[in-house]
């Protein structure tokens, strides 16, 4: 008897933004297949003698490729099990999804899709940045800055297009990034920032300026995973810390760690 | 002693696709206020002795302002109590989160933000549309086709700049909207699908082309909550309904509702 694959979108980062279909449908997994940002908690609802198979792809150490993914949920899945595959943010999300979707449907593989938080929105409000705000951005675009995956676009095409800009896997290029930006047309003085780890305990965010950024997200080392937004609803999370303390009035480089940010005040007084 | 205020993102219909955290948050509330779209089952999550508000806008009814919303949040939580403010979605994709967000602050009341699974990228998810596609779309926008919130952008100006476009609560204004994006460069040919009541029992969707579809969701009577998807993207849905059945394949206007599309083929086989 032909088992199943799920396509389980895991969130950000922080293991209790899973849905609570996804919880279930790791509790219920023979297998599950999961790449390098899930987080360990995760893997931890799924019951002890399931099957884990780490798809995850590393700098430096060949990847499993994305035919070799889609064929062992395949496989897997014709030997009768529950195959669930873990995959950070939302699998539809720059998560490449459809292509494990249509490898099982053509394989004859019953599949479904339990949608995830994605990163693209989740991580600008973990630094407290609404991705729209009333009268300040009434439309938004995601795009990835990276061309790892062959999902690399024009950035000069979305630049301009819409209020609010957010880049997935951003910290690689990052001074690449901002600088075409600027030359399709962005001023360089618009707001940006840089979210790293976003929802973990290792969140760090840094803001600027498409011109001054780079050199403040270099400045602390700001690397991978990390999402870039850019906008003028930066200024919002500018505008809670000053609430909040009008000694953190905007002093730009604004450099957050999640102890000390709105992130963190949010966290210590989360659910 | 000052209680809290706990913005949550209630997903996209399907009570399961809240998150872990914000079932918690619900489980600890002595106070919900909720909107029009949060589904009865979330409300449960809340204990029985819970006060509920009701702070949705309905057609023909006098809303309750964002003013009075915010007013309401800052006094229960300067009683002591923890709110939490229940929204669809996301808070922070069109949810006007950042304004109450910012309200709290100011009233110097403690505020946490629990992201939820967006209607943007979970509708099209629900109807087997992935927004972004390897070789088909790199780009996703999101964007409002209602005004009723002061939202609404120029849709102009994002018509043709990614490979997808997500209209959110596109069912008012079905044929303006499609024909704004045609005059605005978009091919008339470009398919595009509209899902209604997504991730819900009541879930449907239609397919079609920009020129063909608002005639089709008349004829299907497809009215409110619904999210409009334009792109190539749409045609995995096709692929997926093509492979499952070849009688399937592509017979435009294409109707589908839960009980017998890949949502519900999936909503069967699910977690």
């Amino acid at each position: 008897m032909t088992g199943r694959v799920i396509l389980v979108g895991a969130g950000p980062g922080d293991p209790d933004l899973l849905t609570l279909r996804g919880a279930r449908a790791l509790s219920e997994a023979d297998v599950v297949v999961f790449d390098r940002l899930a987080a360990p908690a995760l893997l931890e609802l799924a019951p002890a003698s399931a099957e884990r198979i780490y798809a995850g792809k590393e700098p430096g150490r060949a990847p499993m490729s994305q035919e070799a993914i889609s064929a062992v949920l395949v496989e897997r899945a014709l030997l009768g099990r529950t195959v669930v595959r873990l995959k950070g943010g939302d699998p539809f999300v720059f998560g490449r999804g459809g292509e494990e979707l249509l490898a099982c449907v053509e394989a004859g593989v019953p599949v479904d899709v339990v949608p995830g938080v994605s990163s693209a929105f989740a991580a600008p409000a973990a630094a407290g940045i609404p991705v729209t705000h009333r009268d300040v951005a009434r439309s938004v675009a995601v795009v990835t800055a990276s061309s790892a995956h062959g999902d690399a676009t024009d950035l000069s095409l979305v630049a301009t297009a819409t209020d609010t800009l957010v880049l997935l896997m951003a910290a690689g290029r990052l001074e690449e990034t901002c600088a075409t930006l600027v030359a399709a047309g962005r001023p360089a003085d618009t707001p940006a920032a840089i979210v790293q780890w976003a929802t973990t305990d290792d969140q760090r965010s840094v803001s600027g300026t498409l011109s001054s950024l780079p050199a403040y997200a270099r400045g602390a080392s700001v690397g991978p995973p990390a999402t870039l937004v850019v906008g003028d609803v930066v200024r919002v999370a500018e505008a809670v810390a000053t609430a909040v303390d009008p000694a953190n009035a905007p002093s730009i480089p604004t450099t957050t760690a999640r102890a000390a940010g709105p992130g963190s005040r949010g966290r210590a007084a989360s659910a």
